[in-house]
């Protein structure tokens, strides 16, 4: 499996030290995401979905809008060189630009993402105002499809299930059909794989509300990606940052944390929430 | 508590929406990081200890080597302003100048961080390479030196108990003592935070074997900033991910996940520990 690599260890219990064996490991390598083959971005990820990747976070970032504006997207260079497949290109359609100087001055000298220009916006405010509100595309969404969304979850986690070391991400519909799914070391890129893949199908902007269900906690980035994405709902199975409750009240989003077991917190727009 | 911001949120539980409430969140800002008054990096962070993320992060890039190599570490602006605390600018000691043209050239364009110049880096063997082994201080270290020290993390953050949202790494000694601990909503600035302390206080290059625990997954970029420090033992609660087993084993860490209740992974350089 192409997200799984082996390694040597060795376990360790109750003192005793057992013989090397070779064991499950999540997979992490360097992507290297170039536009019109300029180097905008470099993520550590794991290998796997990688078009979905490139393009959920051009998207993300505001440099394309749709399908309509990517030509090609493929890996540099030949099968067999060394580093072959951490090269990846996206190319405009015929007649559109790709507006990568708006993403290198945002991105130039930014420590994690700097998604929709945090960089030079020094108070709260200011990161939520840049980050100005999404079409949200808003309906009641059922709390029993939220918690079955979680659910299922970690049962579309294979990696997960053979290393213990991955994030996830899916995108669901109102009814709670998956619409896309995917698992990264990063929790940003399996935000960006999940997104980028709706974008490749042709299936954003939204025309309908969507739930993005994360494995990890929801900080500000996530909430970002989704809110450019649209998406109407955000379920976390573990905990909202300030900054991503600020902006998820802001953005118009429901944002819910500790979502397991038939509780949840939320966070903002709780009267999108269907009970019973 | 600075790391701690408060919003009004609603449970729900057994098919109830509670009335709102005002919980406990964990706080996210960005940081803008400035050498000599130039912008090098902003990242989103729980506020608190921003003079040894400063610093962590400028060692982690090789801007600085030392404490002696800092000048004056301080907020920019006025108490009371919009954003006071979210940007802090770090000057050069006399004589010395902040390298920030090698800092900028690696990380310019860089999605997530690009610790040791991860940038334009395309296989796993050159990032490696690109990450020299450090002068690590090697010593042996007891297992259950190891398992105290992760049992103990919990216990030292204040910040998860309150939100259950946020990261926390610390420094021991070989003997088990806290060298430094802190929280982040980001587990790469827990860790800067941790290491930045030790420089501030001169501690750094270390004149003993150090002991780095984390309580998230152990990425390349955790061991990329343990192995600058020259920390030879590095212990996570959770998973590895393949670069980082392959950067702990280039770098001669001990590198261990899984830890807790007496058992754990030993991914790399298991001779380093003493058993029972």
């Amino acid at each position: 499996m192409k997200g799984v690599a082996r390694r040597e260890v060795q376990k360790l219990s109750g003192g005793v030290l057992r013989p090397a064996a070779e064991d499950d490991i999540v997979a992490e390598e360097p992507l290297e995401i170039r536009a019109q083959g300029d180097t905008l971005a470099v993520t550590m990820r794991t290998p796997g979905a990688d078009r979905e990747l490139a393009v959920g976070f051009l998207f993300a970032e505001g440099v394309i809008g749709s399908r309509d504006d990517v030509g090609s997207v493929a890996h540099c260079g030949r099968p067999g060189e060394e580093g072959f497949g951490n090269v990846i290109d996206v190319t405009a359609a015929p007649g559109f630009m790709l507006d990568v100087d708006k993403l290198s001055a945002t991105r130039r000298g930014t420590l994690t993402t700097s998604a929709c220009g945090v960089c030079g916006r020094r108070s709260v405010d200011d990161v939520i105002d840049r980050c100005a509100p999404q079409k949200v595309v808003t309906a009641m969404i059922a709390a029993a499809t939220m918690f079955e969304a979680i659910e299922s979850l970690r049962s579309r986690q294979p990696n997960f299930a053979r290393t213990g070391g991955v994030h996830a991400a899916a995108l669901h519909d109102a009814s709670g059909v998956v619409l896309a799914t995917y698992e990264d070391i990063g929790r940003h890129n399996a935000v960006d794989k999940t997104v980028g893949k709706l974008i490749l199908d042709g299936s954003l902007p939204l025309q309908a509300p969507a739930l993005l269900v994360v494995s990890g906690r929801a900080s500000f980035e996530v909430v970002q990606k989704a809110s450019a994405a649209g998406v109407a709902v955000i379920a976390s199975v573990s905990a909202a940052s300030s900054l991503a409750v600020d902006l998820a009240r802001a953005s118009g989003i429901t944002l819910c944390g500790f979502a397991r077991a038939g509780s949840m917190t939320v966070y903002s727009h709780a009267e999108r929430i269907a009970l019973g």
